[in-house]
């Protein structure tokens, strides 16, 4: 393809930063979800704000859509540019701005990973705790407002914003918010701007909280008769106030799928993963709390793990789930992603493990049960449409109780392609306020077109 | 006053709830700032969701300006009606509307104060520990962002918002979240409407988070040489990771005048006082830890309180810190609210310190430093111009170098009037990003006129 525009893109800004080979077109037309992969036109490599303001006002006055790209790790297709036009990698702007560990916070690039910042910062006692199971980068973290197994204790990426540095549809640059850690001044556009999963503005840096590297942690797990009884555990472990660091529903069909691919032995029933940490002698209060707890509800199997080794042990093993299904030669997956208030927690993995055990699918139910957020992962044959059917019928079911339960069809992936058409029904006339803004901000509609509203 | 419009209100939504009178119209034309009253020409009290839309609509096909009004407990004038108007006080929609101890949340109408709300909920073993010095009202907390002493563990009410139900300026009624701990789904309008002043919409339901009464708590108090070293400490506080539930500045002048209000005997220094919360062991562990890094950086007068009398005495001396100073006859008081990132706040407290001693007016330092956040009260004469110059002069200087730090004008009492004239100092281009918002939401300009923007 020779798309007269891409010569000119060529001209602006260099020629090795406007990529159109079959690799880099195909790798950025799809990200981990089960979505139809769409080639970009062209794919571009920025390596400073400035460029990406360069792209930005081309991709203006050419009526060029872009749809930036992170890491590509994305389970609802919000990188898959679907109007195709430009793809915008951020693997050249990895830079650290300014790390400021006496303000406990880092100005970074949005192509920096999760992992790579990590290394940065480790040695100061500094620690990122956000983490999908991907390494995924923090530009792409920011604009999902992803989570993962520690926000019960430390939130979501919305909850680690200082500031954002963002490009605008028509080339202004605007800081949304500043390096203090907190403010009443003006409009909070911080908020406003993570989770807008590219379709508000490029997002060129980012001013992330830093959290101290705690002196100690204790692994632990335990296993209960049915997921139901797992999700009332892990409300009463949050109603008796324990600062968990981490909390995770693992079901028994998910262990047995990890203890094959990765040849682990944990005991193969619906089980509760924990993380304390903090100094020696809380964690360790904690710790024996959380047991007497648990075996006063009738768990079996409490064990724990303080050495670093088995820590990371059952980590691993709980951040392998999902390759260990995806990993399932002639098969797809399809996953979800709900959030209900606690209270409802219990009830709705019930339901979508009776589900999935009705529909004859090879099925899993895990999540970060302290914030009442799960996920499924259903196998299906991608050749028989009928069970491509069935698991997404189960994922429908699921968002329209999670819904009518006050609580959210994506509690971290994002909307995507998938959750589109959700929105209405979740947020009601507010979707209306949603659209005005995109409309104001990108009127053109070239950022991430296709994606959040239908 | 018998404007034409107020008779055909008052047939909209009854007579007993709209009123005239001189003692609600003085009322409803101040706050707690030493800003200039401006009387609105009638004030609502309206029950319902239903009839604030009424109320709204009722003003939009009349020109008339709204400003809400909760507690008046402001500190920045953005609860005066500076445009006359409409004045719209919740004091009759205080309704807890669903309590959900299981989900530790409730949804509550906007005119509860934090006082009614704790009380509602301590049995329960549950708490909202966000905490203005004064019983504010939970909408008006909501619609300034405030914070307070727990702010440093908790985060600010932005960071306690589920939910926001807003009547918006043509009367659509939008809900801004969900009742899920965390969502990724479509813009959050939560974070936008939280500390919007009333400028976007007028918030009628707010469903927060709530948290467990910590099960222990312990106090203490101890002083340095200068308001620095007390900075520098609570920083080091921080970097070690120990979540304290409190940490405050109180500098020696403001000693000195507490103890002679509420007839206390503090030794008269600059102080820092903590509190500590948990469980019995963790708490003692921190205070011990806390105290060992106290001695070592050199504090003197380390005392810690665990009764929970005397724990309440130093918060209630604390909380009546201002008070102390807005009570001395014929004077008035000027604040300021600025907040750093934590590295520069040792030399900021400094600055503040000297500058109040140069110009030899009686004033305080004091503040939630351990979010990098401080306040100056500065006593004047009204009748001597040059006393109000000097202390605009510090006040404005603070501003500046907080802003140059990479800071904010406020940390926690809003725009109000006073801090417009910094608003595109403190966020560029931004601000043109905010009020396209403002713009778009309301689009006559009706709620809340003459605020935020200049
Ligand atoms: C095995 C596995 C486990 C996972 N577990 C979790 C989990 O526990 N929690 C969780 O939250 N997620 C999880 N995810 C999903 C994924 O990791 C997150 O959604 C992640 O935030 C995506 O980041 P990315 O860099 O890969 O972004 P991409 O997938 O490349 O892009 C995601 C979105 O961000 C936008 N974007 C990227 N960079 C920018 C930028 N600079 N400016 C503006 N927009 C930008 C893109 O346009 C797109 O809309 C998991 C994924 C996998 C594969
Ligand atoms: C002694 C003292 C100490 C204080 N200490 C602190 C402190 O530590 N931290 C802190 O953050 N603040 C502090 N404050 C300031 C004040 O308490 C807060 O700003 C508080 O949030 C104001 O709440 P209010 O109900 O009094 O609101 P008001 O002053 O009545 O109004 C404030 C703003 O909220 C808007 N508003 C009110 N209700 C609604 C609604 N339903 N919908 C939309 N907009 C609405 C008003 O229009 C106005 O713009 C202190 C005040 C005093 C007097």
């Amino acid at each position: 393809m020779n798309i007269e525009w891409i010569g000119k893109l060529q001209d602006l800004i260099g020629e090795e930063r406007v990529n159109t080979s079959e690799g880099d077109l195909f790798r950025h037309s799809r990200d981990e979800s089960f979505h139809e992969p769409v080639q970009p036109d062209t794919v571009v490599f920025p390596e400073s704000t400035q460029m990406v303001r360069d792209i930005v006002e081309f991709a203006g006055e050419n009526k060029l859509p872009i749809t930036a790209y992170g890491a590509g790790s994305g389970l609802d297709g919000a990188a898959i540019p679907v109007s195709k036009g430009i793809s915008m990698n951020f693997e050249w702007m990895k830079d650290v701005i300014s790390f400021n560990p006496d303000d406990l916070s880092i100005t970074v690039q949005p192509g920096i990973t999760r992992l790579e910042l990590n290394h940065e910062i480790n040695r100061q006692g500094l620690y990122f705790p956000i983490d999908p199971g991907a390494d995924a980068s923090i530009g792409g973290m920011t604009a999902t407002n992803a989570s993962g197994t520690t926000a019960v204790r430390y939130g979501s990426m919305r909850d680690q914003i200082l500031n954002l540095e963002v490009v605008l549809a028509d080339g202004r640059v605007i800081n949304t918010g500043s390096s203090a850690k907190k403010s009443s001044s003006g409009y909070h556009l911080n908020g406003l701007f993570t989770g807008s999963e590219g379709t508000l503005g490029i997002i060129t840096q980012i001013t992330l909280k830093l959290h101290g590297i705690p002196e100690h942690a204790v692994a632990a797990r335990c296993t209960f008769d049915t997921p139901k009884h797992c999700a009332a555990a892990a409300q009463a472990v949050l109603a008796s106030g324990i600062p968990v660091l981490r909390m995770e529903l693992v079901d028994a069909p998910s262990i047995r799928q990890v203890n094959a691919y990765g040849d682990y032995r944990f005991p193969e029933e619906h089980s509760l993963f924990f993380e304390f940490a903090g100094t020696q002698t809380s964690t360790e209060e904690e710790a024996v709390f959380v047991e007497e707890l648990m075996q006063d509800m009738g768990c079996r199997n409490w064990e724990r793990a303080s050495g670093s080794k088995e820590r990371a042990e059952i980590w691993k093993a709980r951040h392998e789930l999902s390759y260990a299904f995806r990993h399932i030669k002639g098969t797809e997956v399809m996953g979800s992603d709900v959030c209900v208030p606690l209270s409802k927690l219990a009830g709705m993995v019930d339901f979508a493990r009776s589900e999935i055990e009705a529909c004859g699918l090879l099925g899993s139910v895990f999540g970060h049960v302290g914030d009442g957020n799960f996920h499924t992962i259903i196998v299906y044959d991608p050749a028989i449409p009928e069970e491509k059917a069935a698991a997404e019928k189960i994922n429908e079911q699921l968002i329209l109780k999670a819904i009518e339960a006050g609580g959210t069809c994506t509690g971290e992936h994002g909307v995507g392609l998938g959750k589109m058409k959700y929105q209405r029904m979740e947020h009601g006339e507010a979707v209306d306020v949603m659209r005005s803004f995109k409309q104001l901000l990108d009127p053109e509609g070239l950022l991430n077109p296709g994606k959040i509203f239908d």
